[in-house]
């Protein structure tokens, strides 16, 4: 997702040091010391503007949860949140999805969300997908065993080369479904871009795969 | 698909032997001897009135084509077609397709299709879906290694199902289409089903499922 600039977006995230992270990869295996809990970490790769992460950490308190996003000016938007309400269960964090290793240890999360990803859509451009095999890897390496990603997007493209990257990764997909809206899932939490594709008739799609223990 | 009885179906197909294989079981291991060649096996689970073998069949003669189904009028309907222009590389076998091991030799099929299977949707009739495990397991003896199974319906939930199930059992999804009828997949041939479904503005799914050597 991109958002306009906002000006003076760094200075404001350097003044609350107490929901997004500084220095984080000295955080890296220490994430639960530093929510002060043993609970389960849940991270959004790309986390935007934030309302699915917030939301997710107002409803389920017995969760850690840790909104991820590489743009300045969208991660602000999520601090609005939580300096508006503060949340002891959620931290944003500035990085690259491609160099989580650095940030988290070896089976240090439980869950990984992916929410309406960019689909980069040109063949030559699949490696730049975070469902690509390289990000799976990565994802695997800092998951527990049986680990598993939580994906929903509107672009059917995308979908249609995820099932197919998740397996291929030798991922099991747990469960699918092709029209989330109208669906029987419970608790779904919109982001804000699905909200207003969703309005507008887009299908959503959501799939959960599962990484096998070696 | 269910059609009406159609009356002197068993004695219209008895006069044609030659396309309505009698005592299958003593083909199985020898299928490409009754089609005088050794060309790959494909084989159509419930081939209904039989537009899509038939089609198939009369496109790609390189290959030997066998639609399965159990009912008789319906199976009738697809002889109709044989009968009126006659293909070499096409047979017709009326059997139960939980009992294809009776009929097929290990690693004797090269492919499989599965077009607009009965969804069962409740769940107390998932046995009886033709993605469900044990069917898969049947398919998986008499195909050859890494053989896949092509399948197509219009039918979300069963859709939904099928993906996860072929994951579940171990089968690679390789590549899926979610709106086939608008995507860029050639030569597809549409059955009678599809074709009045998807007239009404129904999507069409399909899927290519692999199975893993041991």
């Amino acid at each position: 997702m991109r958002v306009r600039n906002r000006p003076g977006a760094a200075e404001y995230m350097a003044k609350y040091p107490q929901y997004v992270v500084e220095g984080p990869e000295k955080w890296q295996g220490k994430w639960q010391e530093r929510f002060g809990n043993n609970h389960p970490i849940h991270i959004e790769i790309g986390s935007g503007k934030g309302r699915f992460i917030y939301e997710m950490a107002k409803a389920h308190p017995e969760i850690n949860y840790i909104g991820i996003d590489m743009q300045l000016s969208i991660l602000s938007i999520a601090l609005d949140k939580l300096v508006a309400d503060p949340l002891p269960n959620l931290q944003l964090l500035r990085v690259d999805g491609e160099a989580l290793t650095e940030y988290f240890a070896e089976n240090e999360v439980d869950l990984i969300y992916l929410n309406f990803s960019d689909p980069w859509p040109k063949k030559k451009h699949e490696k730049r997908r975070l469902t690509y095999k390289n990000f799976l890897a990565t994802d695997e390496i800092i998951l527990k065993p049986n680990g598993e990603i939580h994906f929903k997007t509107d672009n059917q493209g995308l979908f249609e080369y995820s099932l197919s990257s998740f397996s291929k990764y030798g991922m099991i997909i747990e469960r699918v479904w092709l029209d989330l809206h109208n669906s029987e899932f419970e608790g779904n939490i919109m982001t804000e871009y699905e909200e207003k594709f969703s309005s507008r008739g887009q299908r959503i799609y959501r799939v959960e795969a599962r990484f096998v223990a070696k």
